[in-house]
């Protein structure tokens, strides 16, 4: 992967995948390794959208491998109001940075930059499309709880709208995954991503409650129903209700069984699983740092 | 106070207090000699409102001792918009940095964020609560130009709802401090703090007017009276305009006052004001640094 | 030039210009020299007004040198906003930073700071007035691609409001250099830019189309029209029309015609130049890292 982009979940191999993520676990079991191997990288950090996370671990795994960041800060502080391209912004940047962390509202965005500059463009999320490091960060948290091969995996939630399920579903493909989507009715999996999964030979199966699969499950990816995809407040407050999980829910679940979520969570995991075994969610976060370093290692 | 979070500064001993201050000074003398000291450090930078000095001189500080920063951005970029809550900001940035800078609107936020991480979190202000580093760089002012032993300070200006008054006024119950507190009557000091500072044992005296006190001075610390606190403009003139002082007003002072504001100001000290020897609100500004550099050397 | 403000263009002698000149060349041609040089030094980046290129390169550039950055973000989110002047801002970043970068709306605020403060001031644009670390990277590119003597330059555009052109043509005065000024009546070079112009023995002729002048321009620098300066929006579209440049009407320019633009541009030149040999704006973005490098290197 040396040198390239990483624009989609899709573009990794099982190889790809499995390097970054044995760097990854070199990198969390002596970080005082790699501390100081890239002190003259400078990388570019263009955040058109809000980021907590993942601006904050990418800027932190840089500089954890010694290296320092250049942010274009928010749009508003910005040339970008002033009407200029993502495709001018970018080929700017490469003039200062030696690689690119994106993220864009539009879908695509992060392939048409990459077409324009001749430095490492990373994509941290273009609008409904993919998060690729995000999955790399998921799959790890699932290989060190759960084991990567004989995975029962549970995704619920936004199907719909969310790219994190996305990119994560199509990963597992390169494993013997099997995956049960659990949502309501209007927020169901893409047609276009179904069709893609059935035709990387996927095991998957659809259901509208958690009840049917939650004893079987290895692993519960639990994702934000966003308020704003409801035109009528009362019916999201239903929905949202019914795909909410709770200490007392997760009794009728494995011991072994471990719960996800790619955060900012509002609603959809109440405060009682923060202090359970199942409760994995605040890891997975901080695995965006040794991910990120391994992801950054490889690409620079 | 070694891996303590610092988040109010009741907590201070005088022990503590020296000690950090002795520090600070010995940095102030020799800042080479802390250089390097903190090279692998993060500092996490986490302010849910505005800010310059503070969060300046924190990011100098930590940058001055070798370490390196990362900032959550302004509220508006970042994912609290989402509404993800405080607990899960605190839990996710645990595990990028080493240590958490707290600013938010909320009294009480940063006793609450402490409770939720094992790194050491120090509060850069809670809403009308506590601001406990510039308490310390307050004293270390006040100890640097007229001594802690000894001390007869005046405090004017908005005494009720300014957090830097109160927590310094707690602090100054350490040493043997005469305090005056001169303020129109309706920003007095809050009777909760009036009854602490009591049972601290406080030498505590209250005026409507400076000039009955400005001669017995060593040190008068101005604070900013916010338009916002007056449902009448005209009202807000006339008392901003009585507890405004100027050159002239200070001559009837001691000449070695020294005349000290956490700023920003707004029209409190006149600009003549800046080019005497009383002001020492500039030079406060600046030992924000060095008293900083030692606050993040006791606890890293 | 060493430990002195950079606030206008107009301080500049031919032989501090070469020499920012030649030093931004040797950097280029050996960035590894000089590439530990300030390891301790903090440079203050203020920006009351959004920019993307001048914060951004020179934050790359202070890095380039070793050195670090503190950032005192957008207005919204700093002490600003509760009415502080910028005396008072400059006078406490003073005690945090080695030197300040400064932006802001207002002319002759970069002068203003400069005599408020101890540390050098480096002017990134006051208003309407000077933005000097664009002329000498415009400077770098010209010599670079034509040479600075007998040179023959178009400069184009908005001639009236652009604080990059007056820069520009002011220092071009130091050298041998034909400048040819094209634009709509309504946006000429102010009279007090063509007096000074005038006073310093420039060789100036003004042209409302380029057509008249193209074949014989070793430069062409293209400058925005900004959509606001008109009061209707057919006549914005119909003058913005007039001055656009594309691949088609540049086969009528001498083959080592170098096409310039200080950016962000909207619709001036065509995506179709982007190609050519013409189109040296991203070449000449990108040597604002060298030239700030210089900069920074000569007053630090």
């Amino acid at each position: 992967m040396r040198h390239d982009h990483l624009i989609s979940a899709k573009q990794l191999s099982r190889g790809d995948i499995e390097a970054v993520l044995d760097r990854a676990a070199e990198i969390d079991a002596d970080p005082g390794a790699v501390a100081g191997t890239h002190a003259d990288t400078l990388l570019g950090l263009l955040f058109f959208e809000p980021s907590t996370r993942t601006k904050m671990s990418f800027d932190t795994a840089m500089k954890r491998l010694g290296g320092r960041t250049i942010d274009m800060g928010s749009v508003e502080s910005s040339s970008v109001k002033k009407g200029e391209s993502l495709a001018d912004t970018v080929r700017v940047i490469e003039g200062y940075a030696d690689a690119i962390v994106l993220r864009h509202p539009s879908e695509g965005s992060a392939k048409l930059a990459s077409e324009f500059v001749d430095i490492p463009v990373v994509n941290a999320g273009d609008g409904a499309g993919q998060h690729p490091s995000q999955t790399l960060l998921d799959l790890y948290t699932i290989r060190q709880n759960a084991g990567l091969d004989d995975l029962t995996i549970g995704i619920m939630g936004d199907l719909k709208y969310g790219r994190t399920v996305h990119s994560l579903a199509h990963a597992l493909t390169n494993f013997d995954a099997s995956q049960h989507f659990i949502s309501p009715e209007s927020l169901r999996l893409p047609r276009g991503v179904r069709y893609d999964l059935h035709e990387a030979g996927a095991k998957v199966r659809e259901h509208t409650e958690l009840d049917a699969v939650l004893g079987t499950l290895d692993v519960l990816y639990v994702t934000r129903i966003q308020r704003e995809r409801f035109p009528d407040e009362n019916e999201y407050r239903q929905v949202a209700g019914e795909y909410r999980i709770d200490a007392e829910l997760l009794e009728a679940a494995s011991d072994d069984l471990t719960v996800m979520h790619p955060l900012p969570r509002v609603d959809e995991i109440a405060p009682d699983v923060d202090g359970t075994d199942y409760a994995t969610y605040f890891e997975q976060a901080h695995n965006g740092v040794p991910v990120r370093m391994a992801l950054l290692h490889e690409i620079l």
